[in-house]
């Protein structure tokens, strides 16, 4: 009988790496995690992968076989299938495909979390069966992956997607990135914060926030103090939905997306982000898109980074199939 | 001997049609234009521009044969082959397979007029070889055509790539949709000759327009008197620049193009745009996605909007010649 085929999905992180084995239809055969160690050689943090990946492989019998290896991490290049510069990693620049190569003979496929989980949603989630579509994660900063008629949108750098630094205002907030007013000092568990404190700077508003010493705000702290009615948390939420709304209408007016998944910690927020995000959208949209376009919540279930990571190394697989059936043509 | 094939290209104006035989490497085997007459049916239209079909095709002779049609028109929507309620045309819904059907048995393929620029610059102009760029046609307003790896970027709706409605300031001038402050309100034709207006208005410099009674001024006059050292037209084109280079580098975010190329009428100002454009795009980039975007003028000769329309025929072939050995394996 043939051997059930799967896939590894990693997903490196600042402080930590998860990794799992996931089969064709998504199910998970198996999960670990361990410390990234971000401050030693990569090649140690490869070696250390590789005895929990083959941890894994044993502990699900010989029934199955490793076909790809599927990574998700912070400034992964799909084109090049490398990590450059990664923040608050010492590693510079990675080859995945040579740290892989003393290991695994699988495929090798890698791109940012964002684009990750955006294929996550695609294979396993809430955009199955579309085509056209946008996931937004909002965490510390806000990333987003594009499809565009069942294909991921990578660019000529292998960079594409960086909806998080649209600029929403010239004059604006400060970003990381060393311009002002990036989408993602706005929108994004971070820009959040940032808002409450404007908030609380510029009024006198009665707020359980302002009780709360600056260094232990977290935006769990705000969502709770909006759920109790809190005036200052949910003006926040309504200004963060409203600038996040304003930008998602110019960005359908590129390609037209079916959908917009919000995803990520921010996005659990529910209604107190999707509501004004939703009316800001469809209120700035150019008219022909009215209506067109759904916001809606993730639909992965269990660990979205690791299924979005091994739906990278899956499509990889796909698309090797069919370069091998193109050349054969030829 | 197997007989040249050929594509008609048709581009339907509001007060022209032209139309001409383009073979697979861009060359024209004849040419011809009509008047649109959009206030007459489209049946009529279409039995006219059937006429003028079998003319050219009648005088190119027995070696050749008519293999697609490919069209640009105002408001046609890919994915359905329409034309929907045209501006300046009377003819409401026009399914265009339909209305070719009586005459040719021939591919039919239809995009608007900035998607069919894009796909001729790909194929006979600027962006041969390129497989991420960006069109933007600068005429009486701002029209766009987006490709990404190759292909174009029609989304879930067909409409995809309006980049003449991306906002630059929600409480900015009023645009034809209805909205405050598109793109197209700023930087094409009309949007140089507002700007040169509220220049007008707001100072007292010393400048030839002014004596430009106003339903004379063109954008052509206003490039002549910059060109002549005016320096109210000169801030116009520097105006003009700054915003379209700013929201270039908002949409180099989305694609990561390798190059954005500007189209039509406006762009014919050379420098006096090009050069501020560049200018404010490379200013405003997301760090990771500077230096690695060209600002190309138009790569194409001779009637480009007929080029393209054909080109978008022969795209159709491909994929109908592709779709049929994908159904082959199947």
């Amino acid at each position: 009988m043939a051997k059930t085929g799967l896939v590894l999905g990693v997903d490196i992180g600042g402080t930590n790496t998860a990794l799992g084995l996931i089969d064709r239809e998504g199910i998970c055969h198996g999960a670990d995690s361990m410390p990234t160690r971000g401050d030693q050689p990569v090649q140690e943090f490869f070696r250390r992968l590789n005895e929990r990946a083959q941890g894994l492989l044993g502990a699900v019998g010989g029934g199955f076989e490793l076909l790809g290896i599927g990574m998700g991490a912070p400034n992964a290049n799909y084109a090049r299938c490398t990590i450059e510069n990664p923040p608050n990693l010492s590693w510079n620049h990675v080859d995945l495909r040579a740290e892989w190569a003393p290991y695994f003979r699988a495929i090798v496929a890698a791109t940012n979390d964002a684009n990750a989980a955006a294929l996550g949603e695609m294979r396993f989630g809430a955009a199955r069966g579309l085509k056209d579509f946008i996931v937004i994660t909002l965490g510390t900063g806000l990333g987003s992956g594009i499809v565009v008629d069942g294909r991921m949108v990578y660019g000529s750098t292998g960079l594409a997607g960086e909806l998080g630094h649209l600029i929403v205002d010239p004059e604006g907030r400060l970003c990381g990135c060393g311009r002002r007013g990036c989408l993602e000092t706005y929108a994004s568990a971070t820009g959040l914060l940032r808002t409450v404190s404007e908030l609380l700077e510029g009024g006198s508003r009665a707020t359980e926030l302002r009780d709360i010493p600056r260094g232990e705000l977290t935006s769990r702290r705000v969502f709770e103090a909006a759920r109790r009615g809190d005036e200052v948390a949910l003006e926040a939420f309504r200004i963060t939905g409203e600038i996040l709304g304003r930008k998602l209408a110019d960005a359908v007016v590129f390609s037209s997306p079916e959908a917009i998944i919000l995803f990520g910690g921010l996005a659990g927020a529910g209604e107190l982000l999707f509501g004004p995000t939703r009316r800001a959208m469809e209120a700035n949209l150019f008219p022909v898109f009215r209506g067109t376009v759904k916001l809606l919540p993730s639909g992965i279930q269990g660990n979205a980074a690791i299924l979005g990571a091994a739906a990278l190394g899956w499509e990889a697989l796909a698309q090797g199939a069919q370069t091998s059936r193109g050349d054969g043509k030829g």
